[in-house]
């Protein structure tokens, strides 16, 4: 177990864990739900005994554990349920990809939690774990969350199918309430997109490609963490397991077709927003054409007269037409003629 | 059924339903058809037993239900017709993708019917969903469209081999009036690419970049919607399902190879608008180079003509030649000889 | 029957059919060629039942139709072959792509024959159907061409192998030479590609911009209609249908390996051409580089010297060393001297 | 045996062997492991006699060899061992790729070890190969590496199960420890990124592109190094091999696990140096036009201004207006108002 | 047989064939090595009959034939081995690709040899043939080769195992001759790959973009070379025929490696390649940008100075302090402040 923990932190600020929000510091909690199409129990464990007392109920246990800084708690559940020692490091290592392991007795599913957080595109990800067994599921989370709430409604409200399923249909919400908390994080990302190309057409500044690069960055990260969910879902769908039923494998089905819908989504903006930086460095040469040409016009019609004006300042005696009346008048009618022919040249040249 | 209806709209103005188009508002309407070699009948339901009271009728039924806001209705449907709940999200949830779910009893086939809509090269998209059965066929669209009047008009006028064959048949026609407006939308489309093709090589200008970001962000979206039917198809083409023979297996392989050749000419399109690109941004910077080689030259040209213009304007009391006759005309003999050497330099440079 | 010569023109003046050149106009005309090893037959038929008389011939039947003006000869010869109604839509749909299908009794080839056309870089292309039956073959030309002539003559002089072959090896013969063709469209690209290297390498100026645009172009048409005969010739050679024999797929591999070669070198060609996008884009920059030093030295050199040619031409009374003797050789040798300093200090630069 | 130490540096400076670094002169060393549940022996060898001596043992035998100098010692250990010649020149080359190799007796794996050395991004790789035998595992090091030192700790100390275990379980270890220090290698570059970006954000310069440069050569270097440890590695997850028993294969597979994670890594790098040299020259483009734009700007304003003045300085004696005495205060209000038009303008333009 | 030496060349004067090394002017050369264990003669035959000769031996007959310009001789061949027809059109193509063709009584493999020629990086290459039959090995050079001397060498004096094995393991030698070859082409390239790099980025000129953009045409030619030879020997590795046996097939296997190396190293460069042409293109943007920055500091100082000598060079008569004694002292020293002024600027707006 030399390796328990080891962490290398993508991106600091952008997909850094729960824990970088404080969260971890409030201590792991236990939930645990135990139910059936009659039954239903709700309590909070301290220890993992309490945990146990349900695994023979004859219904779904349901072990919520929310907090992964206590290595001796994660240990013992690996002892208690028969869990292999390198699932445990799975389960604790948050920077770790989304995969699925099937032991035979168990599935183990980790996945990744998306919020949107603070202003701006930027977004933090959760480390979650599923544990699947022929009758309980234990799930760990990084940190303190709310995203199954709603889960948690539908087994106490009865609700929907959930009551009279096992525990694999448990899964198939959990991870279905993760997927859906994407497509919040999808919605942000689009308005900035869509602001962002509105910004770069109207006006291409400096502001504009941070915000270009900003973006890429951030599909970037988040392509990283949705792709290896589809090979997930992907093999949940396939139902090798004898721990997952056909019915639920179809419902597992769902859940594949909108995390390829996200991956569509993903790729959509990745284009639009390469598309837009083509269209914003055109842009740009686009108006360095449009100064250059104006300095050159401009140069170009007052440098001969300004040569002119400096042939008749020289001090030579003998300067001809230096004492005529018309001189000046003349001088300026060239001026007036040379300028015109200037333009005339830019007109045909197409600059004008 | 917590997700009914969940939308992600991908592009506001370029691929919205039919909704945006003010079609939603006038409520749903159910058409049948009932047809076999001798018999036709074709009525109006307000309500779904009105279907149902062909359902035995010995020939193929057609349900057309246009219009998606009424989910009571689509729920009767699901309930009548023993539809899985996922399935009748698929109908109603008008941002999924183009798929196939084969569920033994009947098929689902998801689909994207696209419109040139207004001028340029706006394009909206409709969500359409059949649902294939033994004697049945009942298809569900966003809108109230016209795309499927001439099926109609081929069972009416009993044309063709429609009233002889099963409700795999009809689907196939229905699929393939819908590929068939596909190429309507490219036809569109390839005039625009030509327009715009011209547009860059002649005058690379501002609004060109303008028309070529258009078109890349509508190719994409495009592509996006017609990848996935590739794959619907090509399941259809390999017929595992009983519900569609072999025979009609046959017409499928040719919708098949239309939609091989829509995504041949969008890939076309996106190499050759791509290529566009290239084109447009060398153009510029040939431009560029074109602008700064004529301000180079004739500002060295005139430079040294100017300085010495000032030289001979200084007020010094011992300036050399200023009280000589031929001092002025041998200026202007120097000016001309320097203008000439520059020529000369710049015509061994190449930059004349 | 709605979609019988649906036809989607993908550049015109690039790869329109052979109708274009006006072949098309002179009607349809059919030539029978019938042998075996002792016997050879050749008339030129004008009703379909002339070509039926050597079916039972006992020999090999090449029915030869130029011309795909007339929908009901089309259709008469779909009756009595037995063809399949979207088979003869395929052989008539001159924008579809090249494919096989093998319905059993016959194997239909859908190809792109390519012809070099007037100057340039041009090309035209013409579709071509080859009907393969177990003793016949018949094959149909959008436009009435000579690229099956040398399989005439090997033919009717007896040369070869064919006569005492079977309507497969005819096949192989005709797509051989279709292929050969290739060859020739290749060699005249392969030039321009060679001309154009040149061009841009020895003087990047904006034609040559414009004959990389066209090369792109050109190839990007040429992939498309070449790619998918690796496909259908892939399938002749794998043989499954029973009426390619195992010696004739060994030709029909050399054939394969034709067109893996071709589609090498078009690869090959496209590289070469962005290549020299990049190298042409790089000269661009370089030479604006230049121009830009160039100019910029030059200035630099002779603002200082104006400016101080502008001070001594002020009319202050008291303008120091105005009425000096020396004032105006020691102005020149400071001229000359900041010259030399500025010229030094590029030097450092490294721009000169 | 003719290509015997065939060798093709690919970059000296970034991935030479150990050698380079002067390990190698210090000659062979062989240290002898031999161990079971009970037992523990280990002993320094001079000869390879020594060697097979525990051969028997009934416990495992690790055999380390440190130097790769001496070839009649490779050579008398594939004969001892039974060694495929090939294989042997596998184990010198060290240019080759990681492989595996599985020759029925013994599993011949090829790995390479990466350090970071010195300062900045360098990095130094080292050929590695591993026999493992029924009984036995033999570890060949390119240089003197105390990569290995945890493993003989855990051998020593009999922690963990690697006692209890067999050949297989020690190969798991070290090839275990192995791309543990990819680890550390990839958490240097990744700050090495991190401070390239930042610099590449805040001041676009010289130095940046040149830090890009070095980053993208080091990133393919990399990529090189690890791709094929995928395979071999997933070789040794799918456990063809009766030496690899099913226990050690899950252990395998946590290594799989981590080797996806560092090409992950390499990948989100790659894809933001790439970001980052697009941002860069979007920067570039953007200061160049600002640049420009102020010289337009300056330049405008001046031109009319000094041609103005140097009309007013041409020495004509019928200048109007010379002797008026507002003339000189008009001049300046003159001179104001065209300045404040121009202003106007690029306000206009928005080039304000 | 129409097709006999189709030629395409692709890139004259680097890939062209031996014969334009003049080569292949002195006709065609045929030796003859028959060997066993115990057994060995060597002859330079002059007919093919004098090969045949030695067909029953009983040993392994190898016949070398140099020069491909003798149809009648190729054909003769053809007759007497039993070569198909096809094949023999393979062997004189020499534009053909590599490629492997197993009929059963023997195995045709081409091949490429390359070498580097003249100075510079341009490479040769070679067309190559081997028939390998039961006891029996063809080899069929394009040119006057002495690729194969070390062979030579090998069999004459009975070193390692050639002599006891059978016309496979020759072929393996041989076929390793060939691509050892690769290796010193790679390490040229890979020593012009290096000069190049250091050019770039010590002095981006002109020179640079011509050698990157050679540098890059090279290695599309030579990965066109190579890439099908994996192909090639990875069908020899997987041993599907009966004339390759399975001791052979691990000597195959090395070679693959070979191959797989060498595509690694041209992938490596080709990459370092594109790398160093952005590198190139960025250094260009650079200078140019500090180009300007220089030009538009040095006018912006000196253009209102001009101006303000201009004003005061002006002839009018009431031009205030004109007659006053400091006014010269007290333009300098406005001079000098607008010059600090400036330059002040310029500091803020990072541009020093």
């Amino acid at each position: 177990m030399t390796e328990f923990a080891r962490k290398v932190p993508l991106r600091a600020g952008l997909l850094t864990g729960a824990m970088a929000r404080g969260r971890g510091e409030e201590g792991t909690r236990i939930t645990v739900m135990d139910y059936n199409g009659d039954r239903f129990e709700e309590t909070s464990a301290t220890s993992i005994d309490e945990c146990l007392a349900f695994k023979d109920s004859g219904g779904v246990t349901w072990i919520n554990v929310e907090g992964l800084d206590d290595p001796g708690l994660i240990e013992s559940f690996g002892e208690r349920f028969g869990l292999h020692e390198l699932h445990l490091e799975d389960i604790v290592d948050t920077s770790g990809r989304p995969k699925l392991e099937d032991y035979g007795d168990y599935i183990l599913v980790i996945l990744k939690m998306l919020y949107p957080w603070g202003e701006g595109a930027q977004i933090v990800s959760e480390h979650v774990s599923l544990v699947i067994g022929g009758n309980y599921l234990i799930s760990f989370q990084e940190g303190r969350g709310d995203v199954f709430d709603a889960v948690r409604k539908l087994i106490r409200k009865n609700k929907g199918r959930v009551r009279g399923e096992g525990a694999d249909y448990l899964a198939y919400l959990l991870v279905d309430a993760v997927v859906d908390g994407y497509f919040t994080v999808m919605e942000g990302l689009g308005e900035f997109v869509e602001e962002t190309e509105e910004a770069v057409l109207d006006r291409p500044d400096r502001t504009a490609i941070g915000d270009i690069h900003e973006l890429k960055t951030d599909m970037l990260y988040l392509r990283k963490a949705v792709m290896p969910l589809r090979e997930v879902v992907g093999e949940l769908v396939r139902g090798d397991s004898e721990l997952v039923t056909d019915s639920t494998g179809v419902h597992f089905r769902d859940v594949y077709d909108h995390i390829i819908q996200i991956m569509d989504i993903l790729d959509t903006y990745r284009d639009i927003v390469s598309n837009m930086l083509d269209t914003y460095l055109s842009s740009l040469s686009n108006r360095m054409n449009e100064i250059m040409k104006f300095l050159t016009m401009f140069s170009t019609i007052f440098i001969p007269l300004t040569f002119l004006s400096g042939v008749f300042g020289m001090n030579f005696t003998y300067l001809f037409g230096k004492d005529w009346y018309w001189s000046y008048p003349l001088f300026w009618l060239g001026a007036v003629l040379i300028a015109l022919g200037m333009l005339l040249m830019f007109k045909k040249k197409q600059w004008l």
